[in-house]
């Protein structure tokens, strides 16, 4: 029976085509969902909706659902559509007309966005938990094999001498810039929308201050048409977010993947990471760079999909706002994976002196040949001419 | 074992990143590897490296695989990462050595390509079918209720006068058009990869010709290079098309959910198409047409990540690849729901006489005023200005 | 005075930002708009609209603008906003009263589709004809150099040999496809939109097979209704070959900046196509290849322009539309320097045989001595094993 | 004369293709260049490569450039390339060989990102003036208008009661949000590229903080690799800042368009913002509302050709990056003349509180009589059961 169901019967390939993916994706959401419920729950109880006992059995039995989760015994039916309608249903069920209670000044709409920033919330802990992780890995590499030169490129072309440690430095400087990101990203989605009801408030006094607090968001997010207003655009920065991520991922990867290359072998990948093919006995590819590379393209492609599907509609809740679910998850998933994988390996990456040593050919050095003659007081363009005719 | 696998063993967190979904992904490829498969086997017989009663056993042993799968009793584990390995393994499970000799003449490259474009092909003769059974639903719309007029608008306002009729037709020619992209696109991607291995050919004199045949290819794709160029850029065309398909039902959605606002009113979803809200118990909710409005971003996502992921590599086979393999799915999968769903609603909407009748307010004829005045003598643009002034 | 315009007066700011770029852009589209003007007159006279006489002066004026703006000097105001203003404007200045007939039976809708039809069909035998050069190109390349073998790559490593003939010949046999796409794209544009008004057709029998014929279009396009739903619909379809044609552009650009790096070097670019560096007096850098890489994602954009900006509209006219005259014009630009340039450049290449030469390592070879043993007798797989560890 | 110019000739045509629009782009760049070229001078005074004699006249011709330009008399030919060739070429004129010093210890690619930024910068400060002004406008109307109620909507559908207040501050809280994002990307790009050469650093004891401080810098980016790979990426973040204000101001039009239909007519444009149609003499078209939303979608096309040309690219300076100047430079151009249209819009935007009141039909309190039952002490669910009965 779902939430807002009454006599007539959906037909059934409606409500498949409506659900979608929904049961699975939401098993997401349960613990969250559970969490923002027992906060309003407290609310309730505070505005003297609820008893203090009612309290205290809506708040059990909701944590004993996020313990099902845990166990993965918690199961939304097609029939109940997503994890609020599966939560509500269990509440009932177990607790009789007090379940039929727990709705009272919500709506769906509020609901999932609260479960879903919740959510939000835990997931860009964790990626910033991981971004330190690769941090590390790269430090790491800077300490044992930094000092090692070989060609910087500009234009696909040798250019002047680089080095390990300024190259990883460069990605882990990106990386620190992506950690505010995060930190402001972060913090944009921490509002609650808890009490705004379907965007137009509900009518009853209710204590938002202190659902936030409870739920533990810093601060509410006031106006109920914002909150409608900010479904799909606050996620759009979250993927923003993650898509600044994985384009650094992407360009270390075409980095890795070229310099590993036989001919060039500044870097080497070890055989545990490298992949074959099946006519070629001799190959050994660096598909999982080639997969981070491809990946950033996924992530990106969700976020253009959020961008894009919420441009043109009139403010207020669309069901077209379901489907940015899908793309936000699987953008997350992504990026965690990427990241994880990454700093395995960096953690694994072997640096080749000698190939490194035997890239540094004497174009490499024309620069500085210049900047000896600025030094002795020729004018750089001058300079510059100069020394462009040895290699012309 | 998987098709590349030497001694060497392969982080398992590689492999888990490496192998990703493609086990739940390429269960919808067994049957046509299969196919290939076949092809490829008894081309094999016919250039000698294969005896005739090899080629009876490996055939035999492939359509049982096909039996298999059709009774979802043919998995692919994590550690065989594709269909074709799976296959491969069954093979030689079964048949000993001689499965050890299929993979003569091929490699992956070409044969993940076979399979993928007769699936392709196959869901495009479906969808061509669902696209004719929509286009019988507006005919029967027309035939029920096509002389009712309606305003038509420009600019979200109303502007002359439309009818079901002038409604539904437009979307039944655009559809046409769709037709023929679909036939342009089947044709484009009918065309055998097999034999070209890995980009570069294979060094063995095998039958292309006959293996194209075998398989139901139309023709020849004659360069193993433009086979793996194509990787992707035909997958866009193809996504493009979905694209064309998913935009017209965007736009029908979007007229439907205007169309059938409750002071407008020209049409009606009976209550089986209609969802409600958790808090407003007075609501019938097109959900679904918001959906189908959403899905075409979906679609089109996806079909931006094939166009942007192929960008900036240069030729020949990447395993980045691998990563076109889900939008293409998801995409024909929400095409086909897509069209049923709106097949269904079409079948089902109820057409307002009243409304429609209420909605044809007299500046809607104002064009038809100037006409008059424009066949008793008066300029076109003299007739334009004296109407406008009745309008100010 | 704009063709709308009656007594209230626009607010300046409005009028700035509403006509925007079109009194530049439709500079392209004067010719063509004169055209079907032709035709729509031709029509009015046929249907005693119009005296014989009167078309033979309109005629003669719409001659005579195309002549004007040939030699630039047909100049399209602010105020006038756009091209089909500026044109009307100028037949009433000249001709008086006759000049306020012509719009008599036609709407800018129709008339602005009218003209980027037969722009857009104008482009396209441009288009083909550049590719058919470019195609010679390759042929001339292929001619002098296609023996010579380099190095074939997967996962950018060594796969197996490759030759400039092979090379050539992918991009050669994926752009005869592409030429395919543009056939169809051309017969899909090649319907007339003339005589459906603003999208529900004009209070006055037309004859619209007359005027299109007249148009030099093959076919009519049916329902008002559909024309306007085909705008940027068509367009996305015209940008999808666009971007078909420059993703080719992209990775052959791709290929030629890695095989022409110092170290590879199997191609080289002479110094004229060469760029520098304003500090590094040694560079001979790439940049005409980086640009025709970097185009593709601008076309790219565009498409994903119109694709988006249609969604979630309702059917019928809206001035949204506007914005895509200038992605397409974009577009259409960008592909045909790109097409031109890289004609140059491969008119231009240099194959450089010792280097090719010198690419060809052992590895190479591997599959090679596959077949070797395969020919031998030795199951594929087994001979693959075997080969395998000589190269661990 | 280019920067990087030895003896050899470039092909004209590749000159035109290399150099694209960058002449006329440039002209937005010509200040921040001369005031980042300031700062650059006054660090080679201080480190002791000029005199400071050397210094001031430098310091003084650059002035004179910005002055000219700001008169519209500093031009870039073809030839010259860009800004920076055009100001060191006026320089060497006008100063003979000391002009030739002045690049000493930079490179174009950090110099071009040097004014990129400081013209970025200096944009966020006027979108963010014009948000202030939009935020005032939208208050203005609250104090007139704002207690006037209307429909919320969700789906489309009426839902609840809303008010002008409500409508209104949603926007306003959102555009709060935007403001915190311009903030966070200001700070992201308020760093100074200055000295890092081309990617790699400059054999030469510069002096970064100090350059960094005169031009205005709050810090220093600190690696040259960073540095090169913050292009495209850092203005990733400063067009999704602008797609998040021109999403709101794209739903705000939507709701515009709507809302000031005739049926409903909530709001009402005045004549002086409305234009008309070329056919139908009773439009009064919401024009700029159909651009504003449409124009959204032109910027997200921007930031998604951004992203996707930097994808698969390896890390160091590519001419690629040229080609994001166009997009960042237009996105910033539509973002503002769109605020500033819109805020014209809200300035002159009528409220029609007939038609409002009109609109709240019975079914609008629906929701409060659910609540007027839990009050009763009615269980929520079973209160909303019993009123869904009334509107069955």
């Amino acid at each position: 029976m779902k939430l807002w169901q009454k006599n007539s019967k959906l037909d059934p390939r409606i409500e498949a085509y409506t659900v979608g993916d929904d049961p699975i994706l939401d098993l997401n959401l349960v613990k969250y969902d559970c969490l923002a419920s027992i906060a309003h729950t407290r609310m309730l109880g505070k505005i003297g909706v609820l008893e203090k006992e009612e309290v205290e059995k809506l708040e059990k039995e909701l944590n004993h659902i996020i313990e099902l989760n845990q166990k993965n015994k918690f199961h939304i039916t097609l029939e109940q559509e997503d994890c609020h309608t599966a939560i509500e249903n269990h509440l009932t069920e177990k607790l009789g007309e007090l379940g039929e209670k727990i709705h009272t000044a919500r709506s769906r709409n509020d609901q999932v966005l609260a479960a879903l920033r919740l959510y939000y919330k835990s997931e860009l802990d964790k990626i910033e938990k991981m971004i330190h992780d690769f941090l590390q890995s790269l430090q790491n590499l800077m300490k044992h094999s930094g000092s090692v030169q070989f060609p910087g490129y500009t234009h696909t072309r040798k250019a002047m001498v680089s080095s390990v440690s300024l190259w990883a430095a460069g990605y882990a400087e990106s990386m620190a810039d992506n950690l505010s990101l995060l930190d402001f990203t972060r913090e944009l989605i921490d509002q609650s929308p808890l009490g705004t009801g379907a965007g137009y408030g509900v009518p009853l006094n209710v204590d938002r201050e202190f659902t936030a607090e409870q739920a533990g968001f810093s601060r509410v997010q006031q106006h109920p048409t914002y909150v409608q207003l900010s479904r799909g655009k606050l996620e759009s920065t979250l993927l923003h977010a993650m898509t600044q991520i994985m384009v650094d991922l992407n360009r270390l990867a075409s980095d890795l993947i070229l310099f590993s290359e036989s001919v060039l072998g500044y870097f080497r990948l070890p055989p545990a990471l490298c992949t074959g093919s099946s006519i070629m006995p001799h190959k050994k590819n660096p598909d999982v760079l080639e997969l981070v590379r491809a990946h950033y393209h996924r992530v990106l492609a969700g976020e253009i999909q959020l961008k894009t599907q919420i441009g043109n509609l009139i403010s207020g809740y669309h069901r077209d706002m379901q489907i940015t679910k899908k793309p936000v998850m699987e953008s997350l998933d992504i990026t965690e994976k990427s990241i994880t994988i990454i700093t395995l390996v960096i953690d694994n990456l072997k640096v080749d002196p000698e190939k490194c040593k035997a890239g540094l050919t004497p174009e490499i050095y024309a620069t500085e040949k210049v900047y000896a003659l600025v030094k002795e007081g020729v004018p750089f363009r001058e300079a510059y001419r100069r020394i462009a005719r040895e290699f012309e």
